[in-house]
């Protein structure tokens, strides 16, 4: 029979980015705090689900204020623009873009990428309800712009031309305006180390 | 007020080894999980403690195969040499030792190691116990040598210097036997990376 | 008396980013190739500073074509664009610019960066030569923007502000624009692990 | 044509471990040495060939002290016990025993390791200049243990094993012990991240 101690470091070797020898070093952490602690974190982990609701409209997780809400407070929110959506690939994206305070419209979680040998999403990917959440209500969409933001890599520019494609027959005649974010030098890149597409960029979008 | 995800992504930031951008990953794939899978991780989280003592007389983590059991399977064991007794730094260490098979004696756990800047070890490591486990009983003791089996590097053999002493003026005239773990080339080096004392310990161990 | 292995040792650990280890190991790497390859690679450092200029104009080295050319081949073209000068850090720089075909302008090789403990540049940084190489001609210059192309960093940011201020104030007058590589992702970056400044940046960017 | 940075650049990008962003880079640095610099390193390449020797008995490369010798200090040396040859891989493996101060026997180089992939030494091995090197001088070797020093690596046991197989056949019968060099702990290396085999040595070698 295999101890708790086996059975638990199993649970956390499925944890993205963790080996069955760190998982095993998160057991012996474990034990050598106290009970009320663990009471914590493992009543914290029940609560994960049961407190935090996915957004009907932007499918982010959230935690709702109240009992039966069925937005998160961005898609709720007053004070942000419903013209602009911004459509990103997971939920930590939109940790990043809020942080930056750049931008005050809304958000789609795609919930992926699609993979360079695929053609088209697979299920694990909102494309039917990213076209849903994209249609006019009483014949009007309030959307003027979307923003493919897709990490600067081969797999989200694949995923980026994927939306593209289908957004534009969609919506090129309604005036909804597709986008994609700007590329240039991030913090920290050299001319010396950057490829012709980041270079181009940066010279096209100098300021 | 802060929210479930974030406070569980406090809780995954203690873990070692472990950052914020990491943690809050560790939450958002805990999300994606199952209520059942949660609820399983979350019990055997809760189950740890209750389910695995340390034992008392080496002081690692086992899980008891009877309720009231004071001893590990190791110290409870007929099948090992009681004369020997291996001195570890952490419960990990007993793991690799008995996957190599080549050890079949009892082990004591230290608990740490102690810091180039200190003399002497503080309460995390156990001294008391240590000397206590070596105590005759009945004005016998069984063990004929122990081995100081810490990491080689400076902590380390800081350690092993105070224990040897130690033991040493405890123990010498009871025939009992102070050793350390042999040096030599370890899986992996070559001469050319290889430091003074390892190459003298290569050649000095030569077979 | 130390040896020529040694000796030659010595000449590579200065080489930029190599260790005492490393130098060793290519000198026993030219210890294994025949005196004819040896003879080459020694014939080609000895021609190196004879056989390349450094640009009067730009600053950057090159290969006359004809012995007493004192531009290369960059500032002596009849088909880039003179009116624009990139202002580099170094050499390197160039090539990589080169390399994406996005720009037929003109250089300037900076030669260095201004650390963050400095306010002005030291002897190192071409400072003199550019304003010189931006004084009018007959009363006219034919330079209508100059890019500042400084690394996206903390010591890129500190030089191009200076620089930005140095010829702000002497040319803005002139109606020359000083303009500086847009920021933006760069290919392999994502949100995620994307800084304020590159967030703000590829948003205002976005195409 | 290419020019003499370019290929300058391509020398170095066959310098072990350079790659030919580095290569280049190299080539910037010496432009910005001075003409004598060049000279001496240019020199000193030029040199190597002709002031050192292979010894004809170890197959190391040395300085000769006088022309026409034709071992090396260590071979010659009358303060070195000859009854010991450590057989090494390479070169430098010489320089860190001979810096341990741990060891004052000769050596020989092989000059490489065999591959997992093969059954016997190729050329570049010195399999039969070993076997020249171990015949007895008028009827009788001075030689009473040959330590096959190598990596202790899959590579490093395949080419033990060949070797010691090899000797074993020739040597057993003459009483010259065949040895390698102990395993065990190295600097650096802890209980919990070693293999089964350095565990067992550490343990078999405990001291």
């Amino acid at each position: 029979m295999t101890s708790i101690i086996d059975r638990l470091a199993e649970n956390f070797s499925k944890f993205p980015g963790i080996g069955p020898r760190q998982a095993k070093r998160f057991v012996y952490h474990l034990l050598q705090q106290d009970s009320a602690y663990l009471g914590t974190l493992s009543q914290n982990i029940l609560r994960l689900k049961k407190e935090i609701n996915r957004c009907s409209k932007c499918f982010r997780y959230y935690p709702p204020i109240e009992n039966y809400d069925e937005l998160c407070e961005l898609c709720r929110s007053n004070n942000r623009t419903k013209e602009m959506l911004m459509v990103v690939a997971k939920d930590t994206d939109i940790d990043s873009v809020e942080k930056s305070h750049a931008y005050d419209g809304l958000y789609f979680v795609l919930g992926g990428l699609i993979p360079l040998t695929e053609n088209s999403p697979d299920q694990s990917i909102r494309e039917k309800e990213l076209l849903k959440r994209l249609e006019p209500v009483n014949g009007e969409s309030k959307i003027s712009e979307i923003i493919i933001a897709m990490p600067a890599n081969t797999e989200g520019d694949h995923t980026t031309e994927y939306f593209e494609n289908l957004l534009k027959n969609v919506y090129v005649q309604k005036n909804i305006k597709i986008s994609k974010l700007g590329r240039g030098m991030s913090t920290g890149t050299e001319l010396e180390y950057s490829d012709t597409s980041t270079i181009t960029s940066a010279l096209k979008n100098r300021t």
